[in-house]
């Protein structure tokens, strides 16, 4: 007799059309489990080609015990380094973004070019070979502007274009690699991981929770679509997906007046291709919306159990210019009270499934798509065979 | 062989009129046995019928990770409900009191009436019956206008009046019932909640540790009382436990001066008789005092190993006006002050327990009912085969 | 087949000329495995003869859950008390120092003399016997004015001055004895306990780290010493190290200036003997480093993997007197810098080791005392059988 593992479990939670029970919000040694096997060897976002834009210009991105950097070397080629001195350890540089002609580490010098080679250590034995210790590498991918990596150990991991095949026409119009970094909110959300993701699955909440947001965005459209099409595109592992998001009448941005936010519109949209908005995510971490003026991406990364840090970026053109083309109060205020509308009520149901009487309740006709997460959740975890 | 149980080890230390080992106080696994075998299966004090008048009032109490609302649904009658929604999980209330029509819950609109009946749920398949998704039922109990509830997960509980039967002729004549909560503290103790409770079971440090408590309650006669009657009276497992409370000559109420600090005498006291105080308590984690003109609540909630939260209200007669008939701080002085003082001894007990040379003392003649403390805990502990 | 103890794996590291793997520095198993084996049975410095000069004098030093008086008796006899009442296990002092006639639990009103005999203890049943109940002792040894303290319970312990005497005659000249405490900081260090260590062995980290300390301190003379005599003199198992510390040309002590800190010299170099610096260290917590003016001493105390509390005390002549023959300000600069510097590369490096790529890294040329503190370890492990 084999034990059952998380993901046959979760599957015979969606056969019967329940949510998940509660050890899986709060177990610890499940969480250890989830952070290696699936955001140790899935892509996660690590932030847009614009934050990089100059020969030895760098970025930071950590997950879990975990710090990449992303470099941009002479050439111009991206490499992923794991932010690791291979002397004693110490990160070589702090999280954030940066430039510099090499990477040296603070501690005793160690220095090491943007490919990761080691270029310089002081007062080592004659008989060390420099090249036997360059930084390990972190796989990177960049898909229409946005910067992945993925520190699976692998020599070869999945083809992240491929992975996200689906979005790329839904997407593409919105010129995402031409847009820039206009502010970033980083929240800190008292919530399993997967809670944050089943609420932004559904819209069964919007009505009742989210004013600012239901302003413009239209919930019983997205519901029930009376357009002929699909609304909704996705992988069969539900890993990736995409959809048009439906504005109500009139409105052709996610803001308060459903008017654009920010005058300088993004990619076709400048060249007067019809408005819509879109949405497309990849698990187990990155999600992101565009309207043809701006674009928010989120990132979860989960902490503890109950916790998970979201780092939220707002994009608009590269040329629109804050104070004239855009306010950042008004640009990010649907998104930031939104967000924080949501985080409350993640941290409730965190509370609640705590309980030793919580038993997974039904899903309604809204949380297909909550289905959808258990699903490449099953899926995910299955790969690692738990 | 089998191993020894925790009871069988406390019992042996009772044996031998010692202390309990260090372990006992900081062990995580042993606090978690605690918590569901003790506190999962005893009654605990919830609430005062004052909270909840009207139909539609509820109150909320917690314990660990369980939360209960307490509700007076349009006949009077009281409900115990667990406060997770039957969908997803979600908190329906926070924690406080309130009034409301229906318990709906915040995330998706789930409607509850105050008997936990399922009332609404938008947007479920056609198939979704109702009736199979009531909230989950916590037991109840009203003695002398105290509410307390139950999250024993067995049908049947123990019966609340039958335990409190040895303090109901004690305690009557204060009239409970009738009174209102002037004054709520809630403090957090850096100690386990054993010891809080142990500490509560002797007045053998109370005269080196509490001057404005000594001011009007007599040590001496508590210790080796003169009258002929016995001043305890207790069940036969200890976990109910009432006493007359001895003052010194002249004082007729536990302040600061003797005299009342609220001038409504409550219950029978109103009609004149003879002036005494007396304490009754619930273990795992109620107790209470009552003077003629007003009374004090102990609840006892266990965070950590090492954590214990301590809530506790002070009650006057319903009538009773403040800045007419009471001053809160007069009322709160000398419980608030020497509560204060012995959350500084327990946390100083929880230091040293916690040292690898300590080795349980001897207790002293002024411990018998530390000595009962323990007794309760090992039936309790071992009614759960621990 | 037997599994590989920690000590048989830091050997093979040292063989290899490597670092540690990153399991050593984040595991709470072997995090409570060291606080025991080798905190709980080595010598640990408590503090200062000049903090208990009087008979009736008390100082308290803490190590994980101990904590332990160090009293001055009538006769000037030192005693380690283990600060835990034998009777219910309260703190007989709070941590610091005082004077007392005797030690009386706040509890109870247990009382103590200064040699741990219980002196009385009120409503104890006559069949107590007092003497049956004295606080329990700590091993207490005095070395040039340094006191220490053992948590060991055995019988017997190793001796202090058989540990320190490769020490003793580089040390002797500063007559420590005779000095006292001119300032206290107290450092919260986000590393393993072991990563401060091997951070203190080395310069290796200095010119690019610690631009006040490398004013006066010759870091190349330290890696390569021109002077005919070893620099270095340690016991075989490496847990005891002395050396002279090299001052660059023209300065006198480790300040800003070079020139001295305070203006009355310690022991003989108040008689004219030629300047020189010195430090020692005696592990797993204890090291010092005097000047002829002022002398400075390191507690590092482990509280979890990944956090060590460090207690630096600055001593100068017992007849100093503050903004006479020193400020303190100028003579804390360069340490308090230099240690600030520290923390924070230590707090780098244990971030990086978490990381699942961490491999441990080849030792440079500058970095042997980190390879002897590796040695130290192991020695210490090994003898507790891990």
């Amino acid at each position: 007799m084999t034990e059952k593992t998380t993901s046959d479990l979760v599957l015979e939670q969606l056969k019967q059309g329940l949510a998940l029970p509660g050890d899986l919000y709060t177990s610890p040694t499940l969480f250890a489990e989830e952070v290696s096997a699936i955001f140790g060897r899935q892509w996660l976002y690590a932030g847009h080609v614009s934050e990089i834009p100059h020969a030895g210009d760098y970025l930071t991105v950590t997950s879990g015990d975990e710090s990449c950097i992303v470099a941009r070397d002479a050439d111009g080629e991206i490499h992923g380094l794991l932010n690791v001195c291979r002397h004693r350890g110490a990160r070589l540089v702090d999280c954030g973004t940066g430039s510099t002609r090499r990477f040296v580490c603070p501690y005793h010098q160690w220095a090491y070019s943007h490919d990761g080679s080691l270029a310089g250590a002081p007062r080592m034995p004659d008989s060390f070979d420099k090249s036997r210790w360059p930084l390990k590498k972190v796989h990177t991918s960049v898909w229409q502007g946005l910067v992945f990596v993925n520190f699976s150990s692998e020599e070869e991991v999945e083809s992240l274009p491929e992975l996200m095949a689906d979005a790329a026409e839904l997407m593409n119009p919105f010129g995402v690699e031409d847009a820039r970094i206009a502010h970033t909110e980083v929240y800190e959300v008292d919530a399993n991981w997967k809670l944050v993701w089943e609420n932004a699955q559904e819209c069964y909440h919007c009505n009742a929770n989210h004013p600012e947001f239901i302003r413009t965005f239209d919930v019983r459209e997205m519901a029930q679509p009376t357009a002929g099409e699909a609304p909704l595109w996705y992988s069969e592992d539900r890993r990736s997906q995409s959809a048009r998001f439906p504005l109500k009448p009139g409105a052709v941005s996610l803001t308060m007046s459903g008017r654009p936010a920010s005058a300088k519109p993004m990619g076709e949209f400048a060249d007067g291709r019809e408005p819509y908005t879109a949405a497309a995510h990849l698990k187990p971490g990155f999600a992101f919306v565009f309207s043809p003026d701006y674009g928010i991406t989120f990132v979860d990364t989960p902490v503890s159990p109950d916790r998970t840090h979201v780092k939220v970026q707002w994009l608009v053109h590269r040329d629109a210019v804050e104070g004239v083309d855009y306010a950042v109060d008004n640009l990010i205020r649907v998104w930031d009270q939104t967000n924080r509308q949501d985080w409350e009520l993640c941290r409730s149901v965190q509370e609640g499934v705590k309980s030793h009487g919580f038993e997974p309740g039904p899903l309604s006709l809204d949380e297909t798509s909550v289905a959808g997460f258990y699903y490449a959740y099953a899926r995910m975890m299955s790969a690692a065979g738990l």
